[in-house]
């Protein structure tokens, strides 16, 4: 990581054949000069959005845009999980091709990971390809999803089971946008930031640890750091294994649990974020089972200050058990697991018994009983 | 090109970024041995044909495959260039999830060019990417369109607008599939042969001057030779440009006013092939106006020899240049031609006039009128 001349915080993503692409986090004011920067020709582009920031954000993006000579063309689409479908993808196919493009028109996916994963769909597949550039504007989509060229929508039989690795030409993420996040959609991201802590890097660890108060109420001051450290995690994974036939899964901490928890609480009463903090801290019991030697009560402690508020009612380890059994077969033969040998070192095992899977539920359960104080 | 133990004839595509796959021509019973040496693993496998195809050779291949332990599973769509849509694509996400995958199951496309494009797409997108095997069961997929990773999907604004560049494990031609394909879908691949030839290799087009009664009466004997040499064209441009960045486009000899008559006539009057070779001769003119020294009667008087009885009532010049016009803005923005400077050396151009756009048609016009002897 380096500062640059534009006031932003600059990584590369350098994938091992050679494609390469900046990651800057700055404000949007200053995007143009990156896309000229990257090689985009001026002219038209289109811009992929939804509701709730177009109402908030589309003004500020298509009036810069058009400052330096651009002629965005905006499609807003609802806000959602539901909006990652073959509809709204065949949706921006029929406004992009409509409105007419070519292969050097640019697409620009600004909001969060719904549309960072459909547009970016999209992009790798209108005329074979299109540029596309992220312009991520939640904290999950700024330091994970935007990055590392995974893209898709879900399908009936589970989520993200249709996409395409297709890596953007830029990430553009800019902090200030996250000061209008619903509270909760902020909580679920740093749920995130804590699990790139973990899984990757102790100094971002401490200073989650060091600033808690100031990161949970967004202090404008600390979120570029906060932001680019957490986002390097994602990159250093990414590069190693753009496909993830290995060391990605890593990035999957705490999501064997908390895929089970969103589908059987049934999807919208956790956010993501929520049920990956809960799944953490399964995921870090058994770690500690195998590494007596891990900080856990610090570990847990960090998790545990996250502000989530919904009951665990109805989420009986015997409901859990089957839904991750369910997902495990539409993608691989075992159940794996993510877990940690030492802060910031994770690695990927098939070797974790039922009962220890019940017993780390037990733990979770206890921990939220303590902290909700009933 | 070279035999193998196996007693087939075998290219490889090996892209500059490392990539590698073989594209063999042999008989379907030795497919098994060949999915095995490219490091599948024997269980499932879908195969995504059409009713044509099905009706003829379906039962071959299953139990071709499942005496080797393969458990096939099929999916039957509609014959016809409408199924290259995004209805039917969904069709195969739809079966290929019921039906169980995981992203080791390979998708086996077993057809002509429809079905090779459009379940190659499938492959490309179902869990961010499937093994693709493509067995291409007609003369054009079996030379042209099934090697190269180019798959895709119609638009109702156009051909093609949707798709990935995605490259297959294996190509697997067996010529005795095409002795039942019908006499205008066989006329129309040796058109695109004979494309082959004149923008690649010269000796292709001296074997196919010396043996053209038994070849266009599909004689089995020379079936492999002339299908590795025509396919050899393809593999040699898609190894140098994968993504269609310059070469690439001379495999579109012909095809300006090709698609033109395409579009004017109305889709199906004329099949590709048949548009295409009258595109060559109207090519083949703009080309001996520029290189005097080119074989011109030569090369146009194999081209007559293809037997296309349409007439051409309608395709009035001014017709075709609109339509040449339409194609143009889609994609990019300028009129290309592809011209040949020597019998298998080809180029791209946009320095023709319309001028000699017309009167290069008017060319094909007399042609047409002197063959049909009216
Ligand atoms: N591609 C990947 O590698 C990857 C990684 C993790 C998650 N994901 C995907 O990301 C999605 C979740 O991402 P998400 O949490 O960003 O969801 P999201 O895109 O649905 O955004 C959450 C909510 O915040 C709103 N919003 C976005 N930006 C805002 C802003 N600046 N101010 C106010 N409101 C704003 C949105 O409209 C939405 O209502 C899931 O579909 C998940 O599968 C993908
Ligand atoms: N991806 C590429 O690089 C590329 C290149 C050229 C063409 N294409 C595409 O290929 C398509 C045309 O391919 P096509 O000409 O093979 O069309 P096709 O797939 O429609 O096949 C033509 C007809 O032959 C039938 N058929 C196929 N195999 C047969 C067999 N062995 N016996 C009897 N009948 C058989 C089919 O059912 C169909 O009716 C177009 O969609 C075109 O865009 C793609």
């Amino acid at each position: 990581m380096h500062t640059v001349s534009l006031h932003s915080m600059v990584h590369e993503v350098a994938l091992p054949d050679g494609r390469r692409y900046p990651i800057v986090v700055g404000g949007l004011q200053a995007l143009p000069e990156w896309l000229d920067r990257i090689g985009l020709q001026r002219g038209r582009c289109l811009i992929v959005t939804d509701e709730n920031v177009a109402a908030l954000h589309l003004d500020l993006l298509r009036t810069t845009l058009e400052a330096f000579g651009w002629l965005p063309h905006a499609l807003i689409l609802p806000a959602g999980e539901e909006t990652k479908s073959l509809t709204h993808l065949s949706q921006i196919y029929d406004a992009a091709l409509a409105w007419g493009i070519d292969r050097r028109t640019p697409l620009l996916a600004f909001g969060g990971g719904v549309i960072g994963d459909l547009a970016g769909f999209a992009a790798a597949t209108l005329l074979r390809g299109l540029p596309l550039v992220q312009v991520p504007t939640t904290l999950i989509a700024q330091v994970d999803s935007a990055i590392g060229g995974k893209t898709g929508i879900n399908h009936a039989r589970g989520k993200n089971l249709i996409g395409a690795f297709y890596q953007p030409e830029l990430v553009y993420a800019d902090p200030t946008l996250l000061l209008t996040l619903p509270e909760r959609e902020w909580t679920s991201g740093l749920a995130e930031v804590i699990k790139h802590a973990l899984i990757g890097d102790a100094d971002l660890f401490a200073f989650l640890e060091a600033h808690w108060e100031v990161i949970r109420h967004r202090a404008a001051e600390l979120l570029p750091q906060l932001i680019a450290q957490a986002m390097a995690v994602k990159v250093r994974v990414v590069v190693q294994d753009e496909r993830e036939s290995g060391l990605r899964a890593i990035l999957n901490f705490g999501h064997t649990f908390g895929h089970a928890i969103e589908r059987v609480a049934g999807y919208g009463r956790f956010t993501h974020g929520e049920a990956v903090a809960l799944g953490m801290l399964a995921a870090l019991w058994l770690s500690h089972q195998r590494h007596p030697e891990l900080p856990f009560d610090r570990l847990c402690s960090l998790i545990l200050k996250l502000p989530i508020a919904q009951p665990l009612d109805g989420l009986t380890f015997s409901l859990l058990l089957d839904a991750m059994q369910v997902d495990k077969k539409t993608l691989a033969s075992r159940l794996r697991f993510v877990l940690l040998q030492a802060l910031g070192k994770a690695y990927v095992t098939d070797k974790v018994s039922v009962g220890e899977l019940q017993a780390a539920w037990q733990f979770v359960l206890e921990m939220r009983r303590l902290a909700v104080g009933t």
